[in-house]
């Protein structure tokens, strides 16, 4: 017996806590674009920046582990009795198509502006190529990943987003039964963030509200955000000024200072409203430590920030 | 009582014994990209001839009525109890946008060679455009329709054509359970034809193929084949030689003289194999004619060419 | 493609949103002893004057259509996911056989005496005879009907009706549950409407009443009456005062007022009292017209008189 | 403690193994219209003897024992988790309304002819009053008895009988599934005799040749036919030749010659079939006898004849 | 047709009321292990040795009737559709092997006090001797009794007695999802009446107070103790003084006095705790009289005492 | 992130595929009286010890850690989904307390001679005492274990083996329906080898021959025996010749040849009948290991030694 098995053997007798705990629980997990782009081995702008960083296509080199590691932990969360639902966004991908296209990107007040021909492009990335990219890495596994866009059985109803900025949307509400359907047959539903008004007009809408709202109408017991930072920091200059669990008002209190950073507020806020909304905990973890949610979800170790409400 | 109100009331009791005929019973319908092509208002090439139509884009302009028709016959077979799967290609759609990102197709012995980047392009096409204008057009009635890629749950394991072109696949098999649960639950499948081997690598697979073999994993009782022709004609020439009915046998002597014309074939194979592998009729119907699908189900009145073992 | 076939599609599209609308409803029908009556050739008195129409009995020759058009009504709401229950009267055939037993009728203050063997005859013809050639006419379309007589699995409880008229009797309560279980099954229930009391002794009971209370008891969607007249009148002797929609209390003033007719009375009552009962609308329609229930249902041809709350 | 107490706790401890042996198992119980007749006080012809005893009419006065007696015993092998079915026939009950309505019966070769008016009489009887009188009996106990014609949901396929003999059917197949259901909640089933061929046309059948085909169709445990004699005789005028167990090759060579007596023949081939058909055992009793049937299944006490495989 | 066999037919009849009434519902019975102590002649087997336990008890004559006869009463009562529990105690069997064990009782303030070790004998005997006995008793009759102890499944949650006895448990919460569970597949749970803490640490506790604990946590019907007296006396030592009838509040009153007697309180507590926690009726029947438990239930015949609200 | 919380992460992501593989599989342990006499410290004999020969078993060291985190795999095993039955002997407990009782075991042929008494404290402390600490040691975690004998709803029928032996039994069938209720609760039977005979009388069983028969019963896919050894030896008294991997063929041919050793025949044997009767695999493991269950089913480190048909 080496020294190696016995302590196999107590990693596997320490999770067992967890594992009764969180035993057919819910579990939304936001997974971004840029951890994806970065998967390709993009070198990827900070997901926090504007989504037109350069990306080498489909035959880019590099390590898939990322997407692999982060589809093993899907699939053990999945096996250990959990119910995780993958909630992605796009936008480097969204760029690059764009770019390639020669499509400007047009802005009004500072916001992009989203035109016909750039939902076309925002879905057919986002449904046609990330979301299958996230499901094709699951079902490796096994028969286990259903790609979704917001659009299916009416899962998210949106309305345009005021200010003349075209097809970008809000979630008006969120019908969760063909998740809960999928759930209930043990499958991982991933969602795309387009949805769709009641005349059937589709709109691209923010994936980290959207997977706020997932999580609020699942009763999630966790929303993950798995982003390219160590979490929340009171400086966001300041590694050491990492915050380690926040309130929901804390946390809204950050946002509206303004310390939390450009792609950190609708992050930020996510988390405030989902465990207002009845969440039991909200994360905000760093998705380049390989296995990050394993190490959240499965030990003491702490990673990123927690919002509790 | 207007006569109006009572020539009404006979058509409905009409339909009587076919509604109950037909009731729980599955129907996989091919729905084809140059329809829903021309539903743009973009004129499309024939689908039998090359995939490389011009298409005016998301501005095109133009009736919707086509997609909107076909949803309507969707939702009502589905409302009548019946369990309607739709399959498409988009092969139109994909020569848009290949010609759009200058993508130039490369042939070898005269078959499109599928490189990595065209795979690319076809997925985001088929799943993220096509895909989603069909599901959405249902939807519009209900939360009813759920788009899905071959990739999902496992739904068609493929594996590359020989013959060096590429990622183009063959069904190697096709695992109905996620339709199942989706029809049992009285939704309606929309499946793009992408599919997946072992590894997780997609493929693209022709959209008539992929059509048949589901019907036969159904064990479906019609395979319905929506085109922009009326039908199978003995001479493609003639209108007149328009086939009313046909054995498996002897649709597979017209392939096999060559009568069947270029874009029919792949069509009329899957029909003599869905037959012969239990589907109990196989149509080839024109899906130009608004609610070409209910006269067909519904009425005694005869369109296309119909199969039988 | 001729014209006819264009315009069947058109009228099978256009049922679409009222199938959806009612599937899975229940609608308590109605049907009249006379329209029975006249099914088989016999003139029958308007089933608002006297139980005692000639009938010329079995031998009776002329056209069956009425009840199998009504029969095919029925098969049609069932088939296309609503739930129909019929409920139905018989006085013209009870008139014809206490007539041929010798049997003279026998009135107090105005109203006819049921005594223990006029109770007798009544049963026979309501559940031997009138319930029979409905279920039969049902099911030669299939294994659906299934005949009821109120004193089944407790269906209806009575009580006698004060006044000293014998067995005569009121609706005490009704238990759904025999009706819920078949309905549930698929199956069509047909009531005769006969009750009976904690002692097992049996009351003959107003059809009209019967039918209301049997809406009322399984939260129908829809309860209508199927007469031979063309609705309610303002003025019974005027056509042209045909009531199109009425309100509960617009009905009940018209009874109060006498304007609504012998026969009429209790239908007018009991339409009142459904929809206050929580029954989502109630009909008078013309039986007479072929399909009329079709008509009503599945188009927005108005026939008859709804009464809304 | 008294010693009839002590005597009481006996005979429920003696039953124990014989309620646990029939748990759950389906009994098909015959009882005979004769039965009725003499419960209304009507001395009744013997069920054997033509059809046409005198009936004194609703009524006649007397003691309802019998088949009050014989509703507790069926409620009872309800309660105790048996599921009985009853099929009754009414041949005094037919013959009494035939003989009031002055209808002169007509023999063709010594068998009586069923013209429609007959058949109408027939069904009236059997369905309106005889399984109605036994449906109030049992649910005086509670919801518990449903009656049913076997043209209810198809339950009792016919044909017209070979011989000019007019409506008299043969039993050409029973599809037991309403049955099943109703058993499956607990229900009881009271059949009347009368099947309806494809085109909706009834018959009346024996009922006794009913009660067997339904017995095989259930695979029931046990047949039981309740007559008015003490079972079948080896000689049926000497009551000491009753035989107490036979075969059923025995049972059909005692009919082959003879000896069973005229209005026993068609029990005793019902038996010899049923039990062929996979029925545990047939028995012929005496349903004078109170409770005869409680003796037959939860004591040792033989009752009448035993037909066993 | 035998008197006797009439006279089994009438009780059998007489006991249906009593068989529908109690159709489903719940029993909880104690069988005291005196009773048991006494059905094994009580003579100091070697498994034994003399009694000497602080129970006075009858000499009980005779073989192992009492216990058999017990088994056939539980088991002809599941048959009958209700849904027994039996809880058991054993002081004069542990006592017996505390005993061939030279374990000396130590009793602290007129109390027993409970070691390690007299637990250990304790649940020894109680789970691995006199709960085998009944389970054996039972299943002679089929795959029916499961015995479990409190701490299965977590059903008995006990805690430490205040006053330095050791391990003498109090029932701090009934978990009665097990018995559910078996109850609903048809299966008799025997509880040995030793419960567990959050730690795992077992307890002995009083078998009266965890039969009326179970009642209350099951919304039992009746809550049955089996003693060897003829009931509760007003005067303890007069047999004319059995009380037939009492209220909870009267019996409370008798405990309070110190009327009911030593052995006798804890049983009259654990009945007035019952009806006032919604259990139907408690009763305290003779267990020496064969079948009590089917004359309390199946007859009118008045046995012991009855608790009421 | 620490070199610490990174290596958890990968011993979790890494037994992925084998919680994947194990999922829904039933796996039966046989779990040893010595381990459990091991683990409280009392010197009890080596499991094979007075009772039949010697086992080479270490002197087994002190405090509860084994049966703690024996209860603890079977937890795990039990929260990834896996379906673990224990089954549990109990020799030196058995003898402890003969001893203690003065009781000297006879012997016939070298065989111990199991008489009434022998039986009667066999079965107590099974039951009562062992099986009782194993249900504890679980239930610390949960509602999760339900102690069994083999008497409970007739688990095991047991016949006496030939040669006067008394009450040793061999097992006559395994009726699973117990265990499999229990287990598709998500409930963990812990089961003590008593057995009864239709009769009711109990016999002690071999508990390696009561788990293989178990195994087969339910289809098991593996079967553990935990043992005080490292496994089977060619040369029993030899370490380094333990067999890894044997064939069922090369297991009996072992036995046959007397190398197995004394105490590890049986075993051997139901290793062998497991595996040709359908199970999996069987494995026979040193259940002195800490977690050694987890060793060998989540990961690849070969503990003992694995038998395969």
């Amino acid at each position: 017996m080496t020294a190696g098995a016995l302590a196999k053997a107590e990693v596997l007798a320490e999770a067992l806590p967890y594992i009764r705990r969180f035993w057919g629980k819910t579990v939304v997990v936001k997974y971004g674009g840029n951890a994806l782009a970065a998967d390709k081995g993009a070198a990827g702008a900070p997901e926090t920046g504007p989504e037109t960083g350069p990306e080498t296509g489909p035959a880019a080199a590099g390590g898939a582990t990322p997407l692999q590691s982060f589809a093993e932990d899907i699939v053990l969360m999945c096996s250990v009795g959990m119910r995780p639902v993958v909630v992605h966004g796009g936008g480097p991908q969204i760029g690059a198509l764009m770019d390639r296209l020669g499509k400007v990107p047009e802005f009004r007040d500072g916001l992009r502006v989203t035109d016909a021909e750039t939902l076309d492009i925002a879905r057919m990335v986002l449904v046609g190529k990330v979301n299958r990219e996230i499901v094709s890495a699951i079902n490796v596994h096994g028969a286990l990943a259903v790609g979704l866009s917001g659009e299916d059985a009416n899962l998210i109803r949106a309305a345009a987003r005021p200010g003349g900025l075209g097809f970008v949307g809000d979630v008006e509400v969120v019908d969760p039964t063909i998740l809960e359907r999928l759930l209930s047959q043990g499958l991982i539903p991933v969602v795309a963030t387009i949805g769709a008004d009641a005349a059937g007009q589709a709109y691209n809408i923010n994936a980290d509200t959207v997977a706020g709202a997932i999580a609020v109408s699942l009763g999630a017991e966790k929303l993950v955000f798995l982003t390219d930072v160590d979490g929340l920091r009171a400086d966001p200059s300041d590694p050491a000024s990492l915050v380690r669990t926040a309130s929901a008002g804390e946390l809204e209190l950050m946002v509206e200072r303004g310390v939390a950073g450009a792609g950190m507020a609708p992050k930020a806020r996510a988390c405030a409203q989902a465990v207002r909304g009845g969440v039991g905990h909200a994360h905000i973890l760093d998705g380049r430590v390989p296995h990050a949610l394993l190490l959240e979800i499965f030990t003491d170790e702490g990673v990123g920030t927690m919002v509790t409400k």
